[in-house]
């Protein structure tokens, strides 16, 4: 049975949500848990789960939390103690080189020494990323891990690399992204031929910062060797228009991208359910629009993605919201179980390296 | 009569759809206008639109088309020949230096010269801001012009700085964007001590890149100084919850958010209208949700907003969303005459050099 090793104490409402995402996880899908943090913390939630026998989906969809039946015994769980928590505000390096016995070095560990095959992780992004790239290291030819985030449009979903794991961005470091994104893309997206496109203000060549102007000419020259297909510029207007599969970016603007999409989407969904409440007629209408709103709301979910993959380390690595409720962390545990058979690390090895 | 100069030739739509436009704002808000374009082309649409007596609003909101009567012997136009267009792929330094007879340099002539107290483009926003550096000049004491947009909230609305006219900023750029920010926010959105934040990825102090890293302690000074009223950092995902009023970032980022979120926003009444059409209820559904659905659509609608203020050139000028239809262009002519009677500029002069 595959293990997964959970950063307990990371997350906005660890322990609690994350050892029960955990456990829900772990039935849904039959895997193994290594729970990393404070013993008698996550002992404490394992107890009162047991004995309520159930845990809570608290999913963020409003009117869809529900009770899901959790049977502790049946799932194969150990916990190995931690007496760490790095924090949200931490400087990254530091924290991970002092604080040995955190959370998430310990679960990172636990795949590094080969009891779990991937770590999750709800913390802060740069200690999960930092602590994978040392615990892991590098695929060999890899200069900088990235996060590879799949994202939803009206048809087929695209998947944005840099999500977030570097701020700093170097043109090469953009090119290694786009090969990485394609092979993302190709064998778990399972996308024929993606087309790659580099996110910037402006569709003609030459817009654009000077990270992105430099690194254009180097995408193109790797397109034409074959080795990604390079379409040019993606403008922020285009991104859900599947002008392209994959989008790369730095650090810096895939995260912005990739949150403003999710302000904008609540933003909208909570505008129209005002909009219903203005007056009688609207109640009776919101009311009967509710099923087909929360289809969208389903589909649109950030909770439902669950975690975003770290590409570039030698081992599945996975940083689910920091903000995770049960549900998001058990659609976070999801991403690393669907990588377990799918060896993404060799392929990116041979694509970089070849 | 106030005059407005209009780059007739300037958008994805021009001269129709910009012509029009402008003779709807020309009417509805009783200004002059000085067409600078070809003058043949510029003739033609203007016979058209005399013949037919009317223009059609093509606003983009589905269903929301309509025409408008248009009574051209009432307004006061002109006519000012200019024979180039500057392309949106083009070099924008090299273009708006040769370029001497391009429209865009040539409206803001009209401004320049005197003759008009705005100038409205909808063509390259590169070309746009660097016709208005150059021929307006800049206020004294501002190192670069940034664009200021106005954003829809659940609440009240929010500035963020720079839209796209910068894609490279220095720390010291961004400080003075925020200035500038503020005294727009006080002064035309019309809020108390506005809250200025920083867009970053990350809310502590230390997170994001080296930018925003090196803005930070300065805009904190500037705080201290009692200048601006400075937040702190402002995540993506924090956009429209209103916890700053004034967002400050440099023109790459400030671009891909604000497309983003227009691109989110689409995707989102996209998907809503594609589910009610899934089943024959929600057909009957949708129909009833139509009228509140439309008011959100004119909520959030970037065409309803129009245009985009530059600041810190010496003059009014409005860059106009490429895209723009007759009625986003109308709405980008509302922004400058909302402008005239405001004297910002001096108010931006005072506040950056005391």
């Amino acid at each position: 049975m595959a293990r997964i090793a959970i950063d307990a104490m990371g997350g906005d409402y660890a322990p609690k949500a994350i050892v029960e995402g955990a456990l829900w996880a772990a039935q849904e899908y039959g895997v193994g848990l290594e729970l990393v943090g404070r013993e008698d913390e996550i002992k404490a939630e394992l107890d009162r789960i047991k004995s309520a026998g159930y845990i809570s989906s608290d999913c963020g969809t409003k009117g869809h939390k529900r009770k899901i039946a959790i049977d502790i015994d049946k799932i194969d769980y150990t916990i190995t103690h931690a007496s760490e928590v790095i924090g949200m505000g931490e400087a990254v390096g530091q924290s991970i080189r002092k604080k040995k016995d955190s959370s998430i070095v310990a679960a990172v560990r636990a795949v590094a020494e080969g009891r779990c095959e991937a770590v999750v992780s709800a913390g802060s992004t740069g200690a999960a990323m930092a602590a994978s790239l040392f615990g892991l290291g590098r695929i060999h030819g890899v200069t900088r891990p990235a996060i590879a985030v799949t994202l939803p449009t009206m048809n087929k979903p695209i998947v944005l690399i840099d999500g977030g794991a570097n701020s700093e961005c170097t043109p090469e470091m953009l090119t290694q992204f786009a090969e990485m994104g394609n092979t993302y893309a190709k064998h778990i997206v399972e996308i024929d031929e993606p087309k790659v496109g580099i996110l910037s203000i402006g569709e003609e060549e030459g817009k654009g910062n000077s990270l992105v102007k430099e690194a254009y000419p180097l995408l193109k020259a790797d397109s034409e060797k074959g080795r990604i297909n390079f379409v040019g510029n993606i403008e922020g207007k285009e991104l859900f228009l599947n002008k392209c599969d994959v989008v790369v970016c730095d650090g810096f603007a895939g995260n912005i991208a990739l949150k403003v999409t999710e302000a904008t989407a609540a933003m909208m969904l909570k505008m129209i359910s005002r909009e219903f409440k203005s007056d009688i007629v609207g109640c009776i209408v919101g009311l009967l629009a509710k099923p087909f709103l929360r289809r969208i709301l389903k589909r649109t979910n950030w909770e439902a993605f669950g975690g975003m993959l770290l590409l570039g380390v030698n081992g599945i690595s996975v940083i689910a919201h920091g903000r995770s409720s049960s549900y998001a962390m058990k659609n976070a545990v999801r991403v690393a179980v669907r990588m377990l058979n799918k060896d993404i690390n060799s392929m990116i090895s041979e694509n970089i390296n070849r």
